[in-house]
């Protein structure tokens, strides 16, 4: 729906444009962000709460071909709706859908590391950090940071 | 140079049709393979002796904006060409191309656990493995087998 993807650049706007949180360019143009949040490949979901859109996330695999039994998720919460339980909402949503789909596994290539709130809620879901990255992310506020790499088994 | 795209191509479909190092779909086409290869933001090179084509390399930016100073690379090398050093000469010389483009570190995100040659190669150039993906490579052969992650600093 067109006033889904107006909806979603404005959550993926003011997401970005802090730039502490995703590597996406701060200033990445609306037809970008779309393009890239829909892009061929990728399942892409609205949380609506009291019918508007207060989060976004993406579900795809991970790698082509032969590593595409592991997934791998973007998520993003309107600021107003931080603190109201959206993330975990949409969190447990995409592990269900990961599992629907058939994936075996989700992988997250690139958490930042003083995004706490994003690391605390992934751990309480099952999530580990398999990996720290050295300073992978130019924080526009602390300079170089780390990354983790995260990750979560679907199968027994 | 299009003789060059004819022999990136059989280097790619051989390297990837035996489905035990590269997670691409050992059937992928050559236009999907080459689009790949020389997608936007990335620089291809050819590795030649002798006057023919014995390997290939992409080099480009891991991440988007925030992320875009730690590079990454593939490597590809002929078949025939394979215990020639042509593999160590691409991986020192992409090192060289990295640092002079500003890059600040290199990331491998799939190097399959199965591939010693590969490991001990990059493992001699100065990467280590930051983190095993569990089972993320459906080998051909031997099923579900890990992938590992490695980096490389390339700056004090």
């Amino acid at each position: 729906m067109e006033s889904d993807r107006d909806a979603i650049w404005n959550i993926f706007r003011v997401v970005i444009s802090p730039g502490d949180t995703y590597a996406f360019d701060p200033a990445m143009s609306r037809r970008d962000a779309l393009a890239y949040w829909f892009r061929s490949g990728t399942w892409t979901y609205v949380a609506e709460s009291k019918g508007k859109v207060v989060g976004t996330y993406i579900l795809r695999a991970n790698q082509p071909g032969l590593g595409s039994h592991v997934a791998n998720a973007a998520f993003m919460v309107s600021p107003q709706a931080r603190g109201t339980g959206v993330g975990r909402q949409m969190g447990e949503h995409s592990l269900e859908e990961a599992r629907h789909f058939g994936f075996r596994s989700i992988q997250f290539n690139f958490v930042v590391s003083t995004n706490h709130t994003a690391i605390r809620l992934w751990e309480s879901l099952g999530f580990d950090i398999i990996a720290t990255v050295p300073g992978a992310f130019r924080h526009s506020v602390k300079g170089f940071v780390d990354v983790h790499i995260m990750f979560r088994n679907l199968v027994d």
